[in-house]
């Protein structure tokens, strides 16, 4: 297993200003998964309840996503989120989270994973995510995500996991909370000062922000007319590039930014539908399609 | 002379979270001939008042910037604003704004301003943007900014104007306003569909979109970590990228897109320091070297 995503598996239901969905498969590992499958092998490490439909299982499978550390917890009920969109589609107001299951979430890795060289741990509590890592032998590259939960109140379970990791992703204004720093450029470098070698920054329809010792480049969002829920945007992205990386022998720098247009495309797909609506109608050749349209929009 | 542009002259007093300035010079008019003066031969067209210190008029003049149709209002005063910057630097407020002699702004275009083939109309009543118009004999390319203030008081006038140029250059918010529209992708298309043929949006610190018939691309801003004071980096922007474009002979997607990037780069630097205190320091190869980093941080 190239990949493994470490994550939640959650049922979404989501208002937008034109519609509204009730209970659809979504969560970090799932939209991750889901995103990294059309680049790699992907196994996904999560917890559901009893009420979780098999169907959403199935689905994951006929990507070839290995669905061996999917826990099902007997009496449980799955993490449940419902959101609410404002107009401009890129705010949001949280309406309803019921943890369930994932509040006391233990991941274990089946052992075919355990020898991963590429981890992804996305948003989830430091403590949890150090968890993972202590039980991946000698992984080539971890990345984990974070949000301003775990900035404030496991600050310190925080930094000692940035510690241990390659990248680190979050979202700008994470950034700058973490950081103590308005400026977006500054912040990313003294969050990169905090442990990893690189930090990537999301700033949703402006694109995401990379940096390392050497350098500091920002690429822009695929641009699209077509945003029918933004839920997983970050996720896919994750996906995308991770999925990406999982199959290149050298990490240069253009490796990252190949990584991160792939990724910034397999987004711009996941945005178009609800859960993964989009993706489930998409075919690798599309990615690589709209992946050189994004060239050439920023070749001069 | 290739380019001419009609905007505010002004004494501005700026104060950002770590330092303050008074009455230091500023104006849309300034920071745009300024910046496309690194490029081309550029006309100003402005007012000011018996305030007006002559050493800032001789300033422009050290960079050929032609300042025959600078009129000094006897009795007046200059136009004054007072701002202050919130800590993200992107966002401001306005303390104080004494139009002055800009209230009654009447431009005249000397003799030798009249031939011009591109026309930059910066930011102004759409009325006053009109007059210019009538001035002009045969522009190849005139280009306007806008901003809430007259979609909201002179909406008809400015639809008006929209039908007569080129180009639009607006911020995200104003595209967002003006479109009835929240997604920039369609807002852009649609400010476009109401005459120009092409629409730029700006994003401040998240850079600009084109928007043309067959085109649509997204720009991001050159990220740098010394962002003293943001005044005048839109106008500095469209110096910029006006005063490559009229040096060009041909008007393609591809010249557009490097007319941006000149005026990303040229914009970055205004913003390193106040008023024109950076530019001042500045040489073309200079610009061209930060524009090689930028064409460099895009590829992949």
């Amino acid at each position: 297993m190239p990949l493994v995503v470490v994550g939640s598996v959650a049922l979404d239901s989501i208002e937008t200003p034109s519609a509204k969905r009730d209970n659809v498969l979504g969560g970090s590992a799932v939209h991750f998964s889901y995103a990294a499958s059309f680049f790699t092998g992907v196994g996904l490490v999560g917890v559901v309840g009893e009420d979780w439909p098999e169907e959403h299982t199935s689905l994951l499978q006929s990507r070839q996503i290995d669905t061996a550390g999917l826990q099902v917890i007997p009496g449980g009920k799955t993490f449940a989120w419902r959101g609410k969109y404002q107009p401009n589609m890129n705010d949001r107001d949280t309406l309803e989270v019921h943890l369930n299951v994932f509040e006391d979430f233990d991941p274990v890795l089946p052992e075919s994973f355990k020898q991963s060289e590429f981890v992804f741990l996305a948003n989830g509590s430091p403590v949890v995510q150090m968890k993972v890592l202590e039980q991946v032998k000698r992984p080539k590259l971890v990345v984990a995500d974070t949000m301003d939960l775990w900035i404030n109140i496991q600050n310190d379970e925080l930094r000692g996991l940035l510690k241990r990791v390659d990248g680190l992703l979050l979202n700008d204004s994470e950034a700058k909370l973490l950081a103590d720093d308005e400026n977006l450029v500054r912040a990313g470098h003294k969050v990169r000062e905090m442990g990893p070698k690189f930090v990537i920054l999301k700033k949703g329809e402006h694109g995401a922000m990379f940096f390392s010792e050497h350098e500091t480049f920002v690429m822009p969002a695929f641009p699209t007319e077509t945003v029918v829920d933004p839920t997983g945007a970050g996720d896919s992205f994750a996906g995308g590039m991770m999925g990406y990386l999982a199959e290149q022998t050298e990490f240069s720098a253009q490796t990252f930014k190949s990584a991160m247009a792939y990724g910034t495309v397999t987004a711009s797909y996941n945005v178009e539908d609800f859960s993964l609506d989009r993706l489930k109608r998409l075919q690798r050749s599309d990615i690589d399609q709209r992946l050189n349209q994004y060239r050439r929009m920023l070749t001069f």
